[in-house]
């Protein structure tokens, strides 16, 4: 199962060669959707202004808007001089200019008169304190690329344009199927050998993060028939089927076969650590054998395998399916905090906890400039309390073994792990 | 109303002080929260393991579970040695260990016999390949403490651990008012003079950002009873109010007097730019003068005074009523891409976008060491697409005034701005 396993980044290839070998079709699927409801989405399309913004001429400053026929030749910078009746219109910021007027006076060089005319205590200079149209945004501009994520300043702009709905990628479907006779709901009474099912719970919140939507399906016993019929199942409404546990080669494991029998088991175990028994493949939905394929992965039971093998994989077939370029993960550079080993052969992902420099475990590490220091969480697939206790991914290629304390290392920090958001 | 303007860190300090002289309590409220909902929520309380993860001793490997009295004492570290069936009970990874037994032999030793026994090829050591029970939790360990913001592993630990729900602070709810008679909704035929009410879109999308909930309330025209109406009402329901527009000196501009009749205005003007005319108080809700008071924010309706005022006041205010502490933005130093004179005497919020050091506005700034570079839009609080363009805002404190492009300057990224999620 390990020897002859390929580095993740072959696999994924491998696995997304295989599904389109078989007709998968891995476009993006476009809907409107109201901008209102448009955060976080990302838009399936280039987005233009319809109108400009402002769409009229106004005036920038709250005063007197004139024509700037209507001032007196001998007018100086400072004034004082005099607007007749009926030659100016008070205006407040943001309002139109009124027909005939191309200028703004600001209220604090305004005196009203008491006969409707004003005395001037500033310069006039054509155009001044005006906003003409499309200032901000010109109608016809390109506004948003396809592929973008939308921010809050961004739904603003594309309703301020003329837009109430926007063409975004639609949420992916991930169905995620947990097994295992000794799986048990999450508020369960737990029986002696039951085990919580928190993998579908963290793998589902872990795809809401990344803007897919988790469809968590019932928990199946260990029973390769019925694990089979559920894969169908879930494959007909899914754009990816991740099932977890029964990845590696107990007597329970099915996973393979099932996924062999729906479709096919394109790659059998990844040079990973944690996460070698991965499986990758694809089924085909439903009872027919004419549907199109839905991307299958065999995710291990234990939590840190788990989630590294939803990031290897999951994450970035997800990011794709919502027009995403490959995930661009932001990179930090910081210092490790204490030696490390990484076994060779395979590419590790090692949870680590970032500090500030005067931490205690890192006395010993030289910080003068003030890096980040990463601590590695003790090694050990199974420990859920690692990944919680990490805001950090150090991910460590193939071939580099030694690393020593107070080496630069490069971490890709886990969504929302420091700072605020 | 510029002139004796408070810095905004006074100026919060100083609206916080009126609330609570008036009755305001500002305690975050709890509620719980089913696990599976609660991916992004802050806890309300510390909590602690109620079971320990594993709560068995289970085997870490497949292979056969054995009592280590069972090996035979020449037993070697290669063997090959024999165990007499019935002596050894096959188990998968995760299994609960059988009754009577504690070392885990795994199966790559194990070579079974026609007649129920075992040869086996390794060593055998008393507990190896067997988890304890806590070993990767202990029941009664603190697991998260309060003001915690909720990870995908946080859930996972949380359930694993015997709890379905967790104690969660209430997402305060933040009403949001656009006035103004040219303001029209999004999605109108919008006439001469109308103007889309993107603010509200922008700040409720932030509001939710932040792990608030937005209840944007219908348009008010420009009148100061109706205005007045609707602040007592949506106070009923809200934890805090924000009035966008209406904030300034113009004609049409009730919003101080507003605040000031329905309760007090505790700060008029800030030494911020853009975001000046931003006014502080608050306003006891429904027709009673008993009512505890609910702090209100007037908000500028120029969109980037806008999104300052909001980031200054509401942001922190929203932090602090989910039991977060004041919001430790996350800061990374870049390097500024041209020179930059801020005004005097006032905290100036520059919106920047962040490219790498290759782009070519940044031919002139040295960056040999791969520092992002940090382009300042160009200034004018009226401009919704600088906000847009921009992947980070730069504060610059009062009494900073010029600074050379290659500068290195502190920055704080938008969520969203930049890199995968």
């Amino acid at each position: 199962m390990t020897g002859g396993a390929d580095p993740p980044q072959i696999a994924y290839s491998q696995w997304l060669h295989a599904c389109k070998q078989a007709g998968w079709q891995g476009t993006p699927a476009a809907e409107p959707v109201a901008v209102r409801d448009a955060l976080g989405r990302v838009t399936a399309a280039a987005v233009w202004a319809r109108w400009s913004v402002p769409r009229f001429a106004c005036a920038a400053m709250d005063g007197i808007a004139i024509a700037i026929a209507a001032v007196p030749p001998d007018a100086g910078e400072t004034g004082p001089w005099r607007l007749a009746a009926g030659t100016f219109v008070p205006v407040d910021t943001g309002d139109p200019m009124p027909a005939g007027t191309d200028t703004v006076l600001i209220r604090e060089h305004v005196t009203p008169g008491r006969d409707g005319s004003a005395q001037i205590s500033g310069p006039a200079r054509r155009g001044r304190h005006v906003r003409p149209p499309g200032e901000d945004i010109e109608a016809g501009e390109l506004l948003l690329p396809a592929g973008h994520q939308l921010s809050p300043a961004d739904l603003a702009a594309i309703a301020a344009t003329g837009h109430s709905t926007v063409q975004a990628a639609r949420r992916p479907v991930v169905a995620i199927i947990p097994t295992g006779d000794e799986i048990q709901p999450v508020g369960s009474a737990l029986g002696p050998a039951g085990v919580v099912d928190s993998n579908s719970l963290m793998l589902a919140a872990r795809a809401d993060q990344i803007g897919a939507f988790p469809l968590v399906r019932d928990i199946q016993p260990d029973d390769r028939e019925t694990i089979a019929a559920e894969l169908r199942r879930a494959a007909v409404a899914a754009d990816l089927v991740v099932i977890i546990a029964g990845s590696s080669a107990g007597r329970d494991d099915y996973t393979a076969a099932v996924i062999a029998e729906a479709g096919e088991l394109a790659v059998s175990g990844v040079a990973v650590r944690p996460g070698r028994p991965a499986l990758l493949g694809y089924a085909r939905p439903g009872a027919g054998p004419g549907a199109d394929p839905v991307p299958v992965i065999g995710i291990p039971g234990y939590p840190l395998a788990a989630a590294v093998t939803f990031e290897l994989f999951a994450v970035p077939l997800l990011a794709a399916l919502q027009g995403c370029p490959t995930p661009d993960r932001s990179w930090q550079e910081v210092r490790l905090g204490c030696d490390w080993d990484s076994p060779p052969g395979v590419e590790e992902w090692v949870p680590v906890a970032l500090g500030a420099p005067d931490v205690a475990v890192a006395r010993d590490v030289s910080c003068g400039d003030g890096a980040l220091v990463a601590m590695p969480q003790r090694r050990g697939a199974g420990t859920i309390s690692q990944l919680m206790r990490a805001s950090a991914w150090w991910p460590i290629p193939i071939g580099q073994g030694h690393f020593a304390g107070g080496a630069d290392i490069h971490v890709h920090p886990l969504p929302g792990g420091s700072g605020w958001r």
